[in-house]
């Protein structure tokens, strides 16, 4: 599968770490003026032209896939035009910058067969495939609450970061990693959100908030608080503190820390945890699917949708319904 | 300080646990008719006589204090009749059922000089002491978002708790702990909030919420969840999981499992614990000081505001403001 790269801002390693002989990445772009592609063109792994003009990387290259990496807030277009002209994207979230833009790769995604995925790689992370597999085999009973938390360190961020216009919003990009699994693992919609942000205390990051707190009211009356927060010092042994938690009612799951524990009718313990997966490795699977290849675009887009309505809400009214 | 003690559905052990010189108990009586006080009077601790009413037991004895110990949703009569008398109130949570008989426990408190109490018992455990402290001493820079979490074991609970009258609800019962971390750490008013709460799969429970999720707006643009439930399992080692975050400008401090982590600019650490304080002790204390008699009833009364008015936007449009 010819691939290529548009942009250097997000999580082009989900792709650089996943080489195999199923694909090859033949050019690369920036997604917009004055990104830098210094770090992904230093990168060993990368053997391919670097082309001025992310169109005309498409045209030259007629890839079959494109990564689209660029700053968060500018990859709709991106986005839209692959969709266009048929190709598979695998795209950074959230999709869109607003729900205009979502709109309209919503209706190209539909009129086409083209694959189009989220970089949602958390999910693929040893606990979080644990996680998944304890609920599809043993299972708590039913579910009824959710707790998802994200703390980052803030440091210094580049430019982008501190314009909505480029960034998005923490709710749209920090947050959608915590609607991801919120969706994934309850396997229900959202119906309603409340929400609240604020860029307090962000050390000059422009419009970049620093806290978030999201809760929202799925099917069957379950219940998912989302807290987002740029607070974790700079001390801190790792950049993320990831944290979920699922209550049913036969169990609960929790993972902190990379580690997964579960507390049912049986003793409170660790559960030894499963391989690590690929997200882009399970991204070309789906290409080959049609199947699987349209549960991928329905959730990335459902989940964008919920983050750019929740950062809406945080902005104005604060309650959103579905 | 002659103290009787009216009901037996509550957390009666903040008091007797605290047996000192500075007080006795003089009379117990149940507060509604069918309230068993068996294992009140079954407590060695205990050498005084039963009433059969309290209000006979507050004209015979003419107590200094009143421990209001009854059903949670019939409290509020207790406290009004022994406010107008003059007596102060070391009352369970919440101190009202509903806003109006909370309005009407307000108004007497303010026409009188009785000191009004909730039983936060929690607050003055080893780790939230140690917290407290560590706020007071060092501090987490400026405050920006907090993380409550209560979990308890559902078990089969007493008739009392499957009905609204008589239980009050979720979110005013359980909540109530984690509203009093919310305001006592802060320090700060709550503006507005947004509420779920759900009674499935409470097994046989009647009205009881089995969870609820509460998301609230503090002065300063601060952000606070509170998650409820009666999800934790049988088999797990403890009653209650109770989980607080607070992150600031400075660092995050974190109780769970009894400990106290911190994260600031040095490495990531527990806490030593500092010795664990007895709420009903301080409330002594509090019942001869003018100033800090007053500042625990704003403190329960503003805890019992939010939690009646949390609940009652779940049941409703969800969202209420202050």
């Amino acid at each position: 599968m010819k691939v290529v790269i548009v942009g250097n801002s997000g999580h082009k390693n989900y792709v650089l770490d996943a080489f195999s002989p199923a694909f090859s990445i033949e050019g690369v772009a920036p997604g917009v003026e004055g990104e830098s592609m210094d770090s992904l063109m230093g990168d060993p792994r990368i053997d391919c032209p670097l082309y001025a003009d992310w169109h005309a990387l498409l045209d030259r290259v007629n890839p079959d896939l494109v990564v689209n990496n660029t700053w968060y807030g500018r990859a709709a277009a991106v986005t839209a035009e692959s969709l266009k002209r048929g190709i598979h994207v695998f795209a950074e979230k959230p999709l869109a910058g607003s729900l205009e833009e979502l709109d309209e790769i919503r209706r190209l995604w539909r009129k086409g067969s083209a694959v189009l995925g989220g970089m949602f790689g958390i999910s693929y992370s040893a606990p979080f495939v644990t996680l998944r597999e304890y609920l599809k085999s043993e299972g708590i009973g039913r579910l009824r609450m959710i707790n998802a938390r994200k703390s980052y360190k803030l440091g210094e961020r580049p430019e982008f970061y501190k314009h909505r216009d480029t960034y998005t919003g923490t709710i749209p990009w920090v947050g959608s990693h915590g609607v991801d699994w919120i969706l994934r693992y309850s396997g229900k919609r959202i119906l309603e959100g409340y929400a609240l942000h604020s860029t307090e205390e962000n050390c000059g990051h422009g419009d970049l908030e620093l806290t978030a707190l999201c809760s929202y009211l799925l099917e069957d009356g379950i219940q998912a608080s989302l807290s987002i927060d740029y607070c974790r010092p700079g001390a801190a042994s790792t950049h993320g503190d990831d944290r979920l938690r699922l209550a049913g009612t036969e169990g609960v799951l929790e993972i902190r820390e990379g580690r997964v524990f579960l507390i049912d009718s049986g003793e409170e313990r660790e559960m030894p945890l499963l391989p690590a997966e690929s997200v882009f490795s399970s991204f070309l699977q789906a290409c080959l699917s049609t199947e699987s290849g349209r549960i991928w675009g329905d959730h990335a887009l459902s989940v964008s949708e919920i983050c750019l309505k929740s950062r809406d809400a945080a902005d104005g009214c604060r309650r959103f319904t579905l």
